[in-house]
């Protein structure tokens, strides 16, 4: 049966991302997790730092020792002796004493503050006087002051970034596990497309979806499974998208543009094993002619042929799809917008959420948006654009001088 | 000659990104491409698209055949044929007449725009009513509008992004010149630093700079090479820098935040041939003991121990110089910033430029970047913060309500 009339609002093909599966994990080295995900939570097996370390080149001291030093009235205090950088002091401070002291150095026992070498006179080898007093636990991070052992100190879902991975370092996290890179699978479809490798006939074009799709995918932490072109032809399209749900945990169909590629991707889709159109046109301009299939739990899609269009969907739809099934919890990350002021004047259609292209640029501390207009068919609009901003539905556009929030691309 | 009073602010730092070179080129595949820096000018072979092309299905007809077309009088235009996709018409159109054509199908000689089926009546299978009238062009991307055959289309030193991937297809680029991926050294020393799969036994702690520095070279697009944990000792220290300058293009040295050690960096890069210290210190909050040297053409950094320190000098001063070896050319990506409120008052230091670290969160539609306060020797600060935010030289500070930029980390 063809199901031709699940034309749907943004919001309602989202409401679908949490019907498909997040893939399977696998255990990488702390050295190559960067960008990945984590499937796992990780626990803090010291305290960290695991002793009281200086934060500055000094003295530690009893803090008491200095109440109520300055340069008029120094504190006078006997050196103990030097703490030396990855060793244990070996010795006690007690009240008018001090050890010398480096930076990431372990205080001696008694000692809860450093003064700072600024702050201090050195009298002879045996003594020196202080300047200025310290409060307890200044220049110092104490023991389990920045993470305390046996607590959970990443949770599972987020994306590793720098920090994560010298934090997993400090508590001796060799491996990790962590989400597989989901598979995309990428078919390009439509009699007159030609492959890159081929001049043009007349009449044809060389295939630039698979390229951009592909690298869409690849930036997002996907792997691209590349297909050949399929002819339009829907024995040929069912045919590679049998060997794609194989190989594959998301398949991206694009062409179909035309009327008849059209029914072949629904037909194709329809025509296997456990398929259900869930989502036929989306509301959205450009990127209407969209279909959402589930193919045996696994999200199929036919994007528009027009490559401007692939690549918006892509954006601002396909992406957060990829996002749930890579294992990721928070969409924070996605919500970073670049603020700009637009303009000019943008009119927008009814009844369609529209994406419109734009050039960013500052101007004495001022960023503007400036549209960039032209055919959904042009890839020249999607090079000289930074970004996208959005004109929400059912509303008559944004005018010049408007705050918007700009999507990099 | 040691020299110690090279303090300079970030701009003085900065002036010197020039003075080190582009990496050299390799030649990728086109499907490799993506995220790197191209390191040629590219070419369009062929106009695109190299025929008048259909956006919409519909019936490719002279424009003027249309004109005053309207529901009540509708225009009466003789069917000549049909465009099969990725086939030339074979046919011409003259007054009168239309073609059946499918989205990206080639118009035929002497159509120049398409009447949307939506507005036309089929009378028989010889002949439509068109309800409406088209503008020459309408609905067509014509034969270069996209691109012209034989312009330069991308320019050497930009980012390749998902849409350079597809106009390079477009153009049958297969294979691209790139700049290399800097190689950069990262050399971690102190003697209270242990191998992240040693316990770190009392005074110790584990490697964290060799990890959050090398995740951020490969974020950078740089390929990290680490090198054992150096002790604080000159001669180690000045070996290894040795083997690093030959296998990398930059070097990372963290550590040396101990007087002591400090002595070590500057020494062991001053006895380098053919070396010059050109920064020792900058005036940036975290982030002073910074030491900037020129090793043979190559940019030595020593940064400072404390993790968050060396992680955020990286982020506002050494990833510059990593864009600039890289071959990269323009500085508009690395300016994208997140708006947010503040939402404490911050007081600054005199005499320094403040990096601090914030948490974004979202309320009724502002966004709000929230202080992380703490010591720069612990990483938990890091963990919390989604990005940085500045207080620039000389200010007073900044004040809750007011409007700061975000740069995500």
């Amino acid at each position: 049966m063809k199901e031709y009339f699940k034309v749907a609002d943004l919001k309602q093909v989202l409401e679908y991302t949490s019907t498909f599966p997040v893939v399977e994990t696998e255990v990488v080295s702390l050295s190559e997790s960067v960008g990945r995900v984590l499937a796992e939570d990780i626990f803090s097996d010291i305290d960290l730092p695991d002793f009281s370390r200086s934060t500055m080149d000094g003295y530690a001291v009893a803090a008491s020792s200095t109440f109520g030093a300055s340069t008029g009235t120094p504190a006078f205090l006997m050196i103990k002796g030097s703490v030396a950088m990855g060793a244990e002091p070996g010795f006690p401070i007690k009240a008018g004493e001090a050890a010398r002291i480096a930076t990431g150095g372990m205080l001696p026992e008694g000692a809860d503050s450093v003064v700072m070498i600024e702050f201090s006179e050195a009298i002879d080898e045996t003594a020196i006087e202080v300047t200025k007093s310290v409060a307890p636990g200044q220049h110092v991070i104490e023991k389990g002051e920045d993470f305390e052992k046996g607590k959970i100190v990443l949770i599972k879902g987020l994306k590793i970034r720098p920090q994560e991975t010298g934090l997993m370092a400090a508590f001796g996290v060799l491996t990790v596990k962590v989400y597989k890179r989901p598979i995309v699978g990428i078919i390009s479809t439509g009699d007159e497309i030609v492959p890159v490798d081929e001049f043009p006939p007349a009449g044809h074009i060389r295939d630039i979806n698979t390229h951009s799709l592909s690298a869409l995918v690849k930036t997002a932490g996907g792997l691209p499974h590349t297909f050949a072109i399929v002819k339009d032809d829907f024995g040929s399209l069912k045919s590679v998208c049998e060997e794609a749900f194989q190989k594959a945990d998301m398949v991206l169909i694009s062409g179909g543009s035309s009327v008849g590629t059209r029914d072949f991707t629904v037909d194709a889709l329809s025509a296997l094993p456990d398929a259900a159109i869930l989502i036929h046109g989306i509301s959205i301009s450009p990127g209407k002619p969209t279909i959402l299939a589930s193919v045996g739990g696994k999200a199929f899609w036919g994007l528009p042929g027009h490559v401007v269009s692939a690549m918006i969907v892509y954006e601002v739809v396909v992406k957060k799809f990829i996002r749930r099934i890579s294992g990721l919890i928070s969409e924070k990350e996605e919500s970073f917008r670049q603020e700009a002021v637009l303009t000019r004047n943008l009119a927008s259609a009814q009844g369609r959420e529209e994406f419109i292209r734009v050039k960013l640029y500052s101007e004495d501390g001022q960023n503007y948006a400036e549209p960039v207009l032209g055919k959904s068919g042009m890839i020249n609009t999607m090079i000289m654009a930074d970004g996208l901003i959005r004109i929400p539905l059912n509303t008559e556009g944004l005018e010049k001088g408007a705050l918007v929030k700009v999507r990099i691309i």
